[in-house]
């Protein structure tokens, strides 16, 4: 099994004897890290929904991120990405949901290199949580398989 | 480069080409075809949002699904399929939308085996279309990954 097969399936089996179900935001990863979670055998008990956000007016209309906010902080911010959490717990049955947003690449911009990724992460009854990894200049493909590991490792921990 | 890979560098440029933004409505393939999708640089300009609705709830709540729908013909059906689909356009700016719920496996049920996936296609303006694939007992990985592939074919089809 992958690293990433093994931690998902640690992640389904601790939010099953929670009795807590799963919601995921994805704008940079668009979609692989519930991917990787629905690709256990049994994980619809435990998974809810994803809410793949990839442009400004999904994050909007999907998660009710505002408009504000993007304006002032951009996309790729923890203000968004603490948005996109409470969002996805918002909208749907939930107990537990992470977001990620971040520059994928190849490119970043002035202010926002490469590889840099929000992460946020609300569970009902608790302070959501943000951090910000900046995972470099690795190539798009290794940027999104290391932040499906990261968030699948922070779901891991607050469910720990 | 993979044939997903060539599949959805071809899907992106068709839609790009004809400025039609795409959305996906996933059940068994849980993201991973908006995935595939989004692992192309520069996607971003032609995909718009992702719904991956596993479950029953979540198809009611994000597409609108019916629930006398789910009823009578469970959730494994062209006539939710096409449901997905329609909901994916209407919630969306997406013009063309995909939409997919089928059982991965492991396991099937009396009525429907395994490797079983119903496909919805909607485009603005035209009529919603549904097929059935029977890909058999592949194994769970074999069946998503047959799937994402099914997809992305067809939504080259409809751009061609």
């Amino acid at each position: 099994m992958s690293d990433v097969t093994t931690l998902a399936t640690q992640v389904l089996a601790l939010a099953r004897a929670k009795g807590v179900q799963i919601a995921t935001a994805e704008s940079c990863t668009g979609g692989l890290i519930i991917g990787a979670l629905t690709e256990i055998a049994g994980s619809s008990d435990v998974v809810d929904r994803g809410f793949i956000t990839y442009s400004n007016g999904a994050k909007m209309d999907m998660l009710g991120v505002h408009a504000a906010t993007l304006e002032t902080y951009g996309a790729v911010s923890e203000a968004i990405a603490l948005e996109m959490a409470d969002g996805a717990l918002a909208h749907s049955n939930a107990g537990l949901s992470v977001s990620v947003t971040g520059i994928a690449g190849p490119g970043g911009s002035e202010f926002k290199p490469e590889g840099r990724v929000c992460f946020g992460l609300a569970q009902t009854g608790q302070v959501t949580l943000s951090k910000t990894v900046e995972f470099g200049p690795l190539g798009r493909a290794n940027v999104r398989k290391a932040t499906v590991q990261t968030a699948l490792e922070w779901l891991q921990d607050a469910l720990s």
